[in-house]
């Protein structure tokens, strides 16, 4: 293989440890990190865990975007804190209202040729500059920061070949709406998908973001564009030239699978409710009454998207009946909307014009009314997540949204030619884009000396110890199947405000299915020292939710028995120093009982060494029976738990300086002086 | 009396009932009505209840500012309904996002000569421009706008003379934070506000607004400003100089009361927390770090009051520690900030930019976090108004609030000279503001087709039968001296989102009192058809709230025997259909105990003839108690209660086409021509 297609060459580029053989897990170095703030709080407190004096990533970058409503004090706390602790250990911090992460980390710090996991789930946007860009948990995000690599399995790649033209009416948003509708929601899982052929100079870096940035809703680890002419003019444009370098696949090169999609056939197209899998052509649904229409979030970020909202709504008033929501995607956004007359437009319109940031996206304000149809041009669409229960959201481009808002009803944006005697309003992109870095808040040289600022509701992460050598603990809840990750650790309202408070958030444990735990594990913790649960198969299914591993350890949780784990539970219960057990015959699960009592001798060894481990089980009516049970853990996975987890680790290795998969002469202070 | 001031004239030429002696009932014409979404919905309610076909007053605007945070459907549903009900009823509706209700009205309906009432506190501020315009309860505002007088007693009218010159960065809210200095949050109870002299001439009508609606603060009754060459300027900027007249104190006229203010004399003013009579110098506070700074609201709403801010920002980047959130007050505002570059200059500082809707002046988002200092421009800082409990809010012009952006502590703008060589920039008025009027949407000449659109959070308001003729009911609560609103219906989070919907909010009647109330009235309502409850000294006192009479009439109360009560809610009671009973003497209280039944005989003729009104007790030993009770309604009241409360007899006056405190060719369409 010495013909490469883009993905290859960046994963070659940052490859430290295995083969890059499709399904065998490598390790990559990690030049960029990206935070949002509602997983922010805990990966930075994960870092203050660690004990890290400084991120050895070349830029790592603390987002605030999320949680931007205000309703009482927790989220200007949580503001105020990754403030503190971004200055401390050396993360750039994006204040409130800078903007949404991926477009703003697109223009100002993103790089042709870099790899970058964040903790968001749209984090491949990134791929639409040449970067190979991962969306991950937390801690995994946290130990890149740390300097170490990060574990994924080597995707498939995907070679979607574009060619032809785009038509008038359509854009980047029916391209990957054209994906979902081939592929739908888990079409993409395992593999990148990469863009190629002469289709893509159609695509603005911009409209490329769209399509990496809705990738996300294929499962698709994450997808890649190369780097070229348009991502040049697009670097240019942001004052950064000199950051493009080119990257394209290798003439001759193979991907593992392929498929084309000719431009010139794309239509306007939406996807219905609940699913951004659910995609029909605009035609299908047209003609039904809405009654909001939202323009904006990282799936459709750029100035033009906006731009050619206003153009379309100029001059007229959108109907009453429809709130004409815009969410600008970042203060640039703003000021370029303002010079370019598109901003006028909007409000003129009737827009309500929101500060910069996720808002609907993600539930965090504009619900829309009951009964009603709301259009987005935001990525998702799973039911309930607009905040209002039984809701009918439809995804599509910013000109079905705006055409929609100027009828009423859900409108074919084509149609507007004959409405309103309409031109298709075609953006000129600026040599050059206003720039705004003012509220881009670098770190200082040396953060060692400043105080992290925690408001009531922030609690720094315990301590958490090693593997013990022996317990003698209580069986506190027995599961069946497929327990989610929702009913270990409840999401919602009540629950996730304090998802920076570990001693709060951790009386949730299990309340969906046992609102007896919490008292019972405090309990068991008192006289046993920790307890144990047991589950079936698939335990801790659904969201990759770190707190569904990290507030069961708060409560001394030891170990969990089980037939199998969902992947990325499993990992998080090794990154948390929960030890993840295997009944080797299935018909013990039926030997052990809520309420019986567990001995687990010669713990460290039997695991270090991979023998059975063997638990002695103290019925309620004095029998004992003996079970065996096994482990699946890779010899680094091992090396984790027995030190308490990832945290501690980390710890460790910072304190010896054992951190050697980057070198200390990469951090931040140099990227510092590159960033404009 | 020949020569009076501007209140007088005003009041005069709207006196239907009454004279005009202060302290004495008057009863006056209202050709105006302005209601917001908060109290908005209920006032629909209580217009559908009515059976109102069009509303009688010339103009009725119906505002969406408040609830414009939509994290579920409630608010989204409101917004709905009251275009809906607007439709109906023949009111004009603004659309959520253009804007805060009082400078929007003073743009576009506002007129000298003028009276108004509002359900909202700050309704006075239309007082900038000539009018007479308070703040009343819903069920007042749904009287007006079916043709009904206002009863207010008549005020006392203190004459402020304003004098000299204004100096550089001190501005408009120095003048009533001056007033609140001297004279406190109780000071203006009773009273009209009106300001005079030469002074004047240093103050724009939108600079007016600001000392009119900030004057709620004092208590006052209502501010009022004369109409002249500075209104006419206004109007004419605003395209409408055909609606001026011009309207002044007549020469030689009188107050009942008299101060003077001497505008060279004035320093920057700020009020500490948390009363915004807590004022003292800027001087006094300077130098203490902060957390926030909010520009906007309706206590400071014009374009030059965010210009200003911009011109002293224009090319700095604020504090990286302060959130500095602008909370501009309408579309329009909007628009001309853009057109005059303090738009982009606020955004390029680091503005969070929201849409225009009171947000945190009513705590709706923007809480500032713990422990800090938040600098606003707004009305009010009562503790925890903001959302963050134990805030630390500090009321303060715009051009103290953006120095201390920019210094990250209380700064007096004065300092600005020295600190960043500036002068004091100065706001030219344009001769025509860009004008946005495509949000406000009129009602149809006839609307009787149209449909309420009722999600499911709103509930009609259900038929409350008349003044029974005897009842036989048990005492269900028995109160001490004091008792809230609050107590009987608290506010908050969880009890306000029903504010549509009687049947769910009732559920909480009493309950800060005895949770197991709600039960009790069912069944009482199911077995007696009915309760009564009583009370000591000064019941209901507190905030207007009109559910707390609602409430527990929707749960069967028939009649309150207490000592005395709060004048407004002693008004609710009535206008709800609650028979509001005194004791005669008050050792009686002690006579009557939670769980007695009582019966009251030959209820409607006593209370109609002013008879002592006989109250039997049946004591659960057996005992039987008689004791004597009266009431203090006015003729006017008795008939009201008899009908069962206020809707009830505008039902019937309106069935019998008796209104007739207003012509019918006054309504709504011809004022549809006028206003622009």
């Amino acid at each position: 293989m010495s013909k490469y297609n883009v993905t290859q060459k960046l994963i070659k580029e940052h490859l430290l440890k295995g083969e890059m053989t499709p399904g065998k897990e490598i390790g990559i170095k990690i030049d960029q990190a990206l935070l949002q703030d509602a997983t922010g709080t805990l990966v930075q407190l994960e870092l203050e865990a660690m004990g890290l004096d400084k991120a050895k990533t070349e830029v790592a970058v603390q987002y605030v975007d999320h949680n931007l409503l205000q309703t009482d004090f927790k989220n200007a706390d949580d503001h105020a804190f990754l403030l503190s602790a971004s200055q401390k250990f050396g993360i750039w911090y994006s204040r409130p209202g800078n903007g949404v992460s991926h477009p703003v980390h697109m223009e100002r710090f993103g790089k042709p040729g870099k790899t970058m996991v964040g903790s968001d789930s749209h984090t491949p946007a990134a791929g639409s500059l040449g970067m190979l860009a991962i969306g991950t948990g937390g801690l995994d995000v946290a130990a890149a920061i740390a300097g170490q690599p990060y574990f994924v399995k080597m995707p498939q790649v995907m070679g979607v070949k574009l060619t032809g033209k785009m038509p008038d009416w359509v854009s980047a948003k029916d391209v990957i709406l054209e994906m979902l509708r081939r592929y739908d929601v888990k079409g993409g899982v395992g593999k990148v998908i990469e863009y190629y052929g002469p289709g893509l100079k159609e695509l603005s870096a911009m409209d490329r973001h769209v399509i990496a940035n809705m990738g996300a809703e294929l499962g698709a680890t994450t997808t890649v564009f190369p780097s070229d002419e348009m991502t040049r003019k697009f670097l240019k444009s942001q004052g950064r030239e000199e950051d493009w370098t080119e990257l394209i696949a290798d003439e001759g090169c193979t991907y593992d699978l392929e498929d084309e999609i000719v431009l010139d056939e794309l239509i306007p197209l939406i996807a219905k409710p609940t699913s951004p899998g659910n995609v029909v052509p605009v035609r299908e649904v047209e003609g039904m009454d809405i009654g909001q229409v939202v323009i904006g979030s990282s799936a459709n970020p750029g100035v033009r998207d906006f731009w050619v909202a206003g153009a379309i709504v100029d001059g007229k008033a959108t109907r009453e009946e429809v709130s004409f929501d815009i969410n600008p995607t970042s203060r640039q956004v703003i000021q370029n909307l303002i010079a370019n007359k598109g901003f006028e437009k909007l409000i003129a319109a009737g827009a309500r014009f929101h500060q910069s940031g996720c808002m609907g996206c993600i539930g965090m304000g504009q619900a829309p009314a009951s009964d009603t149809i709301s259009l987005r041009t935001m990525p998702r669409n799973f039911p309930s997540r607009s905040g209002t229960e039984d809701d009918q959201v439809y995804l599509c481009s910013p000109e079905t949204a705006a055409a929609s808002a100027l009828t009423g009803k859900i409108t074919d944006p084509r149609d507007l030619e004959k409405l309103y005697d309409m031109k298709y309003p075609k953006y000129e992109y600026p040599e050059k884009e206003l720039i705004n870095t003012m509220m881009l808040v670098a770190p200082p040289e040396d953060g060692s000396n400043i105080e992290l600022k925690k408001g009531p509701n922030i609690k720094s992460l315990p301590y958490i110890e090693p593997l013990r050598e022996a317990c003698d603990v209580p069986v506190l809840l027995k599961m069946g199947d497929n327990i989610s990750t929702d009913e270990i650790l409840r999401a919602g309202a009540e629950v996730l405000p304090f998802r920076s408070n570990l001693p709060e958030i951790s009386k949730f444990s299990y309340s969906v299915i046992d609102d007896s735990f919490y008292d019972r594990a405090q309990e068991a913790k008192d006289h046993y020292g920790g307890h144990v649960v047991v589950a079936k198969d698939n335990y801790a299914q659904g969201s990759s939710r770190e707190h569904a591993a990290l507030a069961p350890k708060y409560l001394g949780q030891i170990a969990v028995i089980a037939n199998s784990y969902a992947r990325i539970a499993w990992q998080n219960l090794v990154n948390f120093g929960i030890l993840p057990l295997e009944f080797i015959d299935i018909a013990d699960y039926d030997k052990i009982e809520q309420g019986d009592q567990v001995n687990l001798l010669n713990l460290r060894e039997d695991v270090k060494n991979r023998n059975n481990i063997k638990v002695v089980i103290d019925k309620a009516n004095g029998e004992k029976v003996e079970i065996e049970t096994k482990h699946s853990m890779s010899d680094r996975q091992i090396q984790v738990l027995l030190k308490g987890g990832i945290i501690n680790e980390f710890k460790e290795q910072l304190k010896n300086k054992e951190v050697n998969a980057v070198k200390e002469n990469t951090v931040t202070d140099n990227a510092r002086k590159q960033v404009k």
